[in-house]
């Protein structure tokens, strides 16, 4: 399933599913034990979701209905990891922005994170203002969705904690980035986490590195690499973060961007108000967001 | 006022108040309308405080409560800072565990975060084991939190958007937070984040510059300044962090640590199973935690 939470247009916001036309279908309707949201959804497990599946071929379609960020506020930041592309960690050694570190491909996972006010949902506008400095860039990745929480999770049995697979565009201002060492702020603005369209539940991708991830910025292609390129593929990542942490159902971990970013030009370029970003995952779908 | 999250011997969760003696004194028992939880009471705003305030010597005192902390699960990740006592930054620059910048003293707040799973509350052990290479470190720090949010704020406006204090102890694995480069994996461990006793409400701090920290290591002095020797003081940090990012009622930032931290020392001196960690705030209490 693609899995997405929306708003009708009598203002109720609740979660669905993307047919095979890219409409949305009504799950509560059919199923009224299922959660209205979607981080209660993924915390009441399989049964649920498999529930849910079963009745989706008689959920009606919304129409007029607003796709909004899949996990609209998130109750904790969003793990993301930096540098895990090989081509992508030499662009960023490359452009001077990487204040953080003397070796040009990381010897172990770069995580930071975003804070939930930074997430905003499809087509809604990047607030390129934010960022008095004019370096608002644009990474796309694939983000993983945790299901099943816990602590100490081992390589060989990360794959079962995933709950499925959402696009975000980890977008930067890359001055502030540099400026104050750690991340939080040059990444974490409000607006500056989009994601969705879906969650794609893990059940339909048997091999997460088989998917291919695409940017365009004003319909020209930027970034196209495939997950198998991952430095620290998705089991590692878990087994990394929950090693001391521990992961909780509805937790999201941004697990990089392939180079092509506006830093790995020469000049850098930028986002400017009126771009548009798309980040194409095959499978899950389109996140398009205008700079605002 | 100091406020408390506590826990009442039936195991009942909510806000109360220490009195001159210590003691947790039951504010919802004498104000109904006073949520239970304290990120409720916060975004009440000042007029449900002030009637809590006026009801306070009529609450009773609550026999076996237990001191949680006093936001014991915060909405989004704690926002920290770090490098921002002088003399600290030089002793990290020395201890070869900073990997992360050239310069000693940081030309602008380093802002990074600790995910709520790491937050304890007073007496609950510090899982030093969660560290695998023993590398476990203190850090006493006063941390702001944030009542009326709001988004570029203005240094001369940030102090009328602070709801009170507490303390946190920025607990770090050196190792991990050298390794991982950005630092949420080296100190946003479960339990790495002991907060409390209580919350001292801003109305109490007349000076926040004036407050006096000093931690202990099993009763020897380790740290001891003064709020007054902060690199970028309070209304600062909220200026750069809401400058791009919205403060939020009950929003938590640990405004760093002063010297004195184990990697101060040559050797380091790690924290061990069974030590005692105490810091204290002069008005604000101690907050006390053993090493597990």
């Amino acid at each position: 399933m693609r899995l997405v939470t929306f708003r009708d247009p009598q203002g109720g916001v609740r979660v669905g599913a993307l047919d095979a036309h890219g409409l949305v279908r009504d799950l509560v309707l059919v199923d009224a034990a299922l959660p209205q949201d979607m981080r209660a959804v993924i915390a009441a497990g399989p049964a649920a979701l498999a529930r849910a599946a079963a009745r989706l071929p008689a959920a009606p379609v919304v129409a007029g209905a607003q796709v909004l960020a899949p996990i609209p506020r998130p109750a904790k930041n969003v793990f993301c990891v930096g540098k895990n592309y090989r081509e992508h960690a030499k662009e960023f050694a490359g452009s001077g922005f990487d204040a953080t570190a003397k070796e040009v491909v990381p010897e172990a996972p770069v995580v930071f994170s975003k804070p939930p006010t930074s997430v905003i949902g499809p087509g809604e506008p990047i607030p390129s203002y934010l960022d008095p400095t004019g370096s608002v860039d644009y990474e796309g990745e694939l983000a993983v969705v945790i299901g099943a929480g816990g602590r100490g999770i081992r390589r060989a049995e990360a794959m079962r904690h995933v709950f499925g697979y959402t696009i975000v565009n980890d977008v930067t201002a890359r001055t502030l980035q540099h400026r104050h060492r750690q991340w939080i702020l040059g990444k974490g603005l409000d607006g500056f986490c989009p994601m969705g369209p879906a969650i794609l539940t893990a059940d339909e991708v048997p091999d997460p590195g088989a998917l291919r991830l695409r940017t365009w910025v004003n319909g020209e292609l930027r970034q196209d690499a495939t997950v198998a390129d991952l430095i620290f593929d998705i089991p590692t990542l878990i087994e990394t973060i929950s090693a001391g942490i521990t992961l909780e159902p509805g937790d999201i971990i941004a697990t990089g961007t392939p180079a092509g970013v506006g830093i790995g030009f020469q000049p850098p370029r930028f986002l400017r108000p009126k771009d548009v970003v798309r980040i194409e995952v095959s499978g899950i779908g389109v996140l398009e967001n205008p700079v605002g």
